[in-house]
């Protein structure tokens, strides 16, 4: 059995297409593990308070993730470690703690939570905006649960 | 002015959501440069018969491209040469030819073309369904096009 995973972001996604694509990967991954998405509060910023936006996210970060000591945490962040979809299901399937996958709010993360969760995962080198990444990772771990139970995903 | 783009891909898309992810960034787009999608016919193949697709897939790509000679061709593959943002968005700057990026099918490009056309380019190591790379490339002109341009372009 697959370990649990908790996707973490900010802020709710408004454009429809997207919360549409999402909802479609979490309902086909019920049939392998339990996939939560918890949305903490994201604020809103100006061109010139984005340092202190960031750390008020990081904060509010730190207190969820106070909660999750026997998870293992990654960041996603384009400048972190790559993977192919076979070694994220490798991961996934040797885990034996519950995942957590943090997507940072629309500024990104703060350099000292950067500094304090090392495991860094990126879905891309790409910039990508954070709900096109919550796309992205739903269907990677659907992807993983297929290649982990060895059934045929085609496209 | 940045240089027109035609994104070639195989078969209609189905998920409404994404049909409509698609739209907005090309409707986005008007005001930059033209960027246009063509839709070569998928084939549709069985367990068996994957080089075979692959090939006819190939065949149909080729009479394509053989009518865009003045054009700088990209195939998007996993293992391509993957970029920043801010250096795709340079590629397109400086360039002064027309752009075509060619998403492949659902099994991907035939041995033949990837060793026919040398430019390929990664938007991720990881294997995305074509919808998804359709979606994540349109963003990715969007995104290259509001950053040539200077503009805010927020998340």
């Amino acid at each position: 059995m697959l370990q649990p995973v908790t996707i973490v972001a900010f802020g709710k996604i408004k454009e429809k297409h997207y919360v549409e694509a999402i909802a479609e990967y979490l309902k086909r991954l019920k049939i392998y593990t339990k996939v939560d998405v918890v949305e903490l509060k994201a604020e809103s910023f100006t061109e010139d308070n984005h340092a202190k936006i960031k750390n008020l996210e990081a904060e509010r970060l730190r207190d969820f993730l106070s909660n999750r000591k026997s998870a293992i945490i990654y960041l996603l962040d384009e400048r972190g470690q790559e993977y192919l979809s076979t070694e994220l299901a490798e991961v996934w399937r040797k885990s034996d703690q519950p995942l957590v996958f943090v997507i940072g709010g629309s500024l990104g993360f703060s350099p000292e939570i950067l500094s304090e969760f090392k495991n860094q995962l990126a879905l891309s080198r790409l910039t990508m905006p954070h709900e096109l990444v919550r796309v992205v990772l739903v269907e990677q771990l659907y992807r993983a649960a297929t290649i982990v139970s060895g059934k045929t995903y085609h496209y």
